[in-house]
């Protein structure tokens, strides 16, 4: 059946994940996107994937490259409330935490993000098109987590001889297992072991497993801390200050 | 002037580098792909770009993709014929390379290439669009080129408690300088830089001078056998093989 109660029934039942009519059309973009390329997608064919008329989209979506923004804007919003928590983290909580430790927790939750995500958008990072004034915010928020990581990796390997663009060399691995993942070649462990890769160069790999510790102690917190709607709020007050 | 002797003129004189009129299109397609996106580049405005009619155009490519296809393949030609020498380069030169020398040359040598071309074609790597069966042979030479990293890595961390997953990391690194390069981050010492990164994950950071000078040259010693036409030969034989 795909009549859903009174008014016009839609053309077929919801298949998508997702609460809202706004969530479906972004998963239906996002798959069309990632399989048939951007600019060979129109919202006609987005509307028909979700099922609903062209003009119901256009309630959600003014443009086709809004949709792509805010797609865009998903691949990094949630490793950023992340790094920010992880680089905010000593003032707020009044205890220093291991700089090797903050750095590989970033790394291994921004990497499973990328490996976990129901669609491999960050494909379409250097699309031509993503270059666009619509796409400034998600430039932004990119520039920013990039910076974090420079910073942890600077924090890391100023008490070392490792190489102080630690942090950028972080950043090109995890986003690689976007390529990686775009051949088909992601594998159980490549956000962990990517991390680990990151403490090697900073020549940690003789404390590994300590530091794989603390990490995942840091990433439990924060997702404790998330549940009771805490991390969410510090994540609010760092942007709107 | 644009009358270049007798028959019909060109629209415009030739601008683009390149011996041929083949070249000038692949050009002309290399720079409109990369800076407007495949799906909104036509044959026609690539003939425009070049100063030619369309017609000329299909006498030297029958479709887009043919062309796509053929600049896929020239990101990773080069780069693969010197990986080919250096990976046969023990059995030819009967004389055993140092396992790290190779695989800093190659990542250098592959880095610089992708860092200098004149258009930061692997943007379009991971194009929906790039999968289909006629860019089989780039894709296969891709993957050749990703061997040759994996068995390079595998030869010389045999010899360390160093990640056996070495070559692949370091082919992910290499290909990261495409995102730098679409960032406008790359700095004159990215592929240097990318090839001392991954010496340090093998361990080797204390004989990374040494490494570096072996590196180029067995670098030099193929630019010098290429001048005299013996490393192309070579790479052709293990084509034909």
């Amino acid at each position: 059946m795909t009549t859903t109660g009174p008014g016009r029934p839609r053309k077929q039942q919801a298949v998508r994940p997702g609460a809202t009519a706004r969530d479906e059309i972004l998963d239906a973009a996002a798959e069309l996107f990632t399989s048939q390329g951007f600019a060979n997608t129109s919202t006609r064919a987005i509307a028909d994937a979700v099922g609903i008329r062209q003009s119901s989209l256009y309630h959600h979506f003014s443009t086709k490259d809004e949709i792509l923004g805010e797609l865009l804007g998903g691949t990094v919003s949630t490793s950023l409330a992340f790094a920010r928590a992880v680089k905010d983290g000593s003032e707020e909580t009044g205890q220093e935490l291991d700089p090797a430790a903050r750095l590989h927790a970033v790394v291994l939750f921004d990497g499973l993000q990328l490996c976990t995500s129901r669609w491999n958008l960050g494909v379409l990072y250097h699309l031509p098109e993503a270059r666009a004034e619509v796409f400034q915010p998600f430039m932004a928020a990119r520039q920013e987590l990039r910076t974090i990581y420079g910073d942890l990796g600077r924090e890391l390997t100023a008490l070392s001889d490792a190489d102080p663009g630690l942090g950028d060399t972080a950043f090109r691995l995890v986003e690689s297992l976007i390529n990686l993942r775009a051949d088909g070649l992601i594998a159980m462990d490549s956000a962990s072991t990517t991390a680990d890769t990151v403490m090697i160069l900073a020549g940690l790999r003789q404390k590994i497993q300590a530091v794989r510790d603390a990490s995942s102690e840091l990433i439990s917190r924060y997702g404790e801390a998330n549940r009771r709607g805490e991390a969410s709020e510090s994540a609010l007050a760092a942007e709107s200050a």
